[in-house]
C-alpha cells in the first residue's frame, strides 16, 4: 500500500450538450463535446482514519469527492491542487471525484480497473448534481465528442483530433445543478441537433461555432460572456460556468486577458 | 491546410493475447493486455505527390503506412523518429500507422473523427499482417486491456490504472506474421485463460505474473528472453519480440544494461 497516491485530470469544457436520464446513474449523463485542458486537477490521496477534503489547501466540501469514497467504502485525506475557478465550468468536481477514485484504489491498493473507476466517479457526480458528462470527457482526454450518454461500459465517445494552444476568460460561477435540473427540454433539442451537425463536419472550427449556436438556442449566455462571444467570433460558452473559450489565440488577439492553456493530450491518470 | 503535422504515438507492449478473425478487418483483433510506453514513435506528414517513407531518416516501406495513405486516398512524404527497434515488439509499425493517420488527416485537413483514423490505422496494420492489437491500445494509452476485438466502434477496452517507471532489453527480432498467421489455437486458450484471471485481480503485478504463464504456455520464448525471465521474475517478454520488459527497476536491479522509460499517460494524439 502507498504512503500516498497521485493523480491528474484535465479540465474540460464543453460547448453544447443534452441531458439523459435513467434509472441507472451509470446510464444517466450527457451527450455533446467539448474541450479538455492541460489546466487541470491534481488530487492526491493518503489513508487516514477519517475523510478530509482540501481545494488549494483551503478545507473545503465537495460531495462528488465524499461520495466517491463513499462508494470505495473507504475514508482518506484528499488534496486537490488546481489553477481553474470553480463552479465556472471547467468540470473541477468532475475530476476532483475522478481523481479522486484513480488515487485512492492505487494508495489503498483496491485493485480496480479503470473503467470501474470512471464509472465510480461518473456516478457520484450524477447523485451530486455537480456534472453529467464531465468525469467520461476527462478521462479521455482531447477534444471528446459524446456519442452516447453515461460510463463505461454504457457510454461511448469518439475525438476530434486537435492540438494546441486554448485561451479562457472566466467571469465566475453558474449553478450547474439550477440548469440541469431543470426543464431541459429545449436544450436537449439545440443540443442533439449540434451533435448531428458536427458528427457530418467534424472539426473544431465547426465545435466552436455549433457551440455558440447552442448557448444563444439554450439561453444560457450570461452578459458578460454574450459581450465577449459578440466580439470574437472564434470564442465559445462553457457549459456550464459565466466562461468564454476559444482555440488558439482569438480572446488575447481581441484585447481580453486571457488564460492559455492547451488541448491535453491524453485522459485522466495516476502520476508518479 | 497545414504545412506538415505532427502526431505522437506511444511504444506498445502485449504481455498475453488471443487471436480473432473476422472477415472484416475491422473487427478482426485481439484481446489481451500489455503497456503502452512514453517511448515511441512521432510522426510527421507533410502533402506530397508522391508516397515516401523514411524511418529515423532512412528511407524504407512500412505496409501499414502506405496502406493507411490508400485509405485516406492521399499521397505523402511521412517521416517517423523513434528510439524504439522496429520488429521486436514495440508496436512501432502500428504506432507509425496511427501516428500517419493522424497526422495526415491533420495536415490535408480531411475532416476525420479520431475513432474513424484508429478503424483506418488498425485496418491497414490487419491487412498488413504486422499486428492485432497494438494500435486500439495505442490509441488509449496507460495499461491498456483489451476486452472485445477490434477497431471501433466494435473493439472494447479497459486499463489498469498506473504510472512510472518500465524498463526493457531487446535482443531483436521476431516475426509477427509467422506467429499470428499460423496455428493460434493454442496460444489464444493460453490468452483468453490470462484475460479471464487478470479480470479477477486487475493489477500491474497480476499481468506480469500472467504474462510469463502466457510466453510459456504459448510456447513463444526465446532463447535470451527466456534466460532474462529465468533469472527476473517482475519481467515479462514482449509479444511480439525478442524483448523482455518489467515495471520499475527490476531489469537494473539484476545488472541488466536495459533502456528506462515510463507508463505512457495518454495515447496517440497530435502534436504542435
Amino acid at each position: 500500500m502507498a504512503e500516498e497516491s497521485r493523480a491528474f485530470v484535465p479540465g474540460h469544457v464543453t460547448g453544447f450538450f443534452s441531458v439523459h436520464r435513467a434509472d441507472d446513474p451509470a446510464r444517466t449523463g450527457s451527450r455533446g463535446a467539448g474541450v479538455t485542458l492541460a489546466d487541470g486537477v491534481t488530487t492526491t490521496v493518503a489513508p487516514a482514519d477519517e475523510t478530509s477534503v482540501t481545494l488549494n489547501g483551503d478545507r473545503t466540501s465537495v460531495e462528488a469527492v465524499e461520495r466517491v469514497l463513499a462508494h470505495l467504502d473507504v475514508t482518506a485525506r484528499v488534496r486537490c491542487e488546481t489553477p481553474l475557478p470553480a463552479g465556472a465550468g471547467f468540470g473541477v468536481s468532475g475530476a476532483a471525484a475522478l481523481g479522486t477514485a484513480l488515487a485512492a484504489a492505487d494508495a489503498l491498493a483496491l485493485a480496480r480497473t479503470e473503467n470501474d473507476l470512471v464509472r465510480v466517479a461518473h456516478v457520484a457526480e450524477v447523485e451530486s448534481g455537480s456534472g453529467l458528462g464531465d468525469v467520461v470527457a476527462q478521462a479521455r482526454g482531447g477534444v471528446p465528442v459524446r456519442l452516447d450518454p453515461g460510463a463505461p461500459p454504457h457510454g461511448r465517445l469518439d475525438g476530434l483530433p486537435a492540438a494546441g494552444r486554448v485561451e479562457y476568460v472566466s467571469f465566475g460561477e453558474l449553478s450547474t445543478a439550477s440548469v440541469i435540473e431543470g426543464d431541459v427540454a429545449d436544450l436537449s433539442a439545440a443540443g442533439e441537433r449540434a451533435l448531428a451537425t458536427l458528427r457530418d463536419r467534424p472539426t473544431t472550427d465547426h465545435l466552436v461555432h455549433l457551440s455558440r449556436t447552442f448557448a444563444r438556442e439554450a439561453d444560457l449566455v450570461a452578459d458578460d460572456v454574450g459581450a465577449v462571444l459578440d466580439e470574437v467570433p472564434g470564442a465559445a460558452m462553457a457549459m456550464l460556468g459565466r466562461t468564454a473559450f476559444a482555440f488558439g489565440t482569438a480572446l488575447s488577439d481581441a484585447g481580453y486577458d486571457a488564460t492559455a492553456t492547451a488541448v491535453h493530450p491524453g485522459g485522466a491518470a495516476l502520476r508518479e
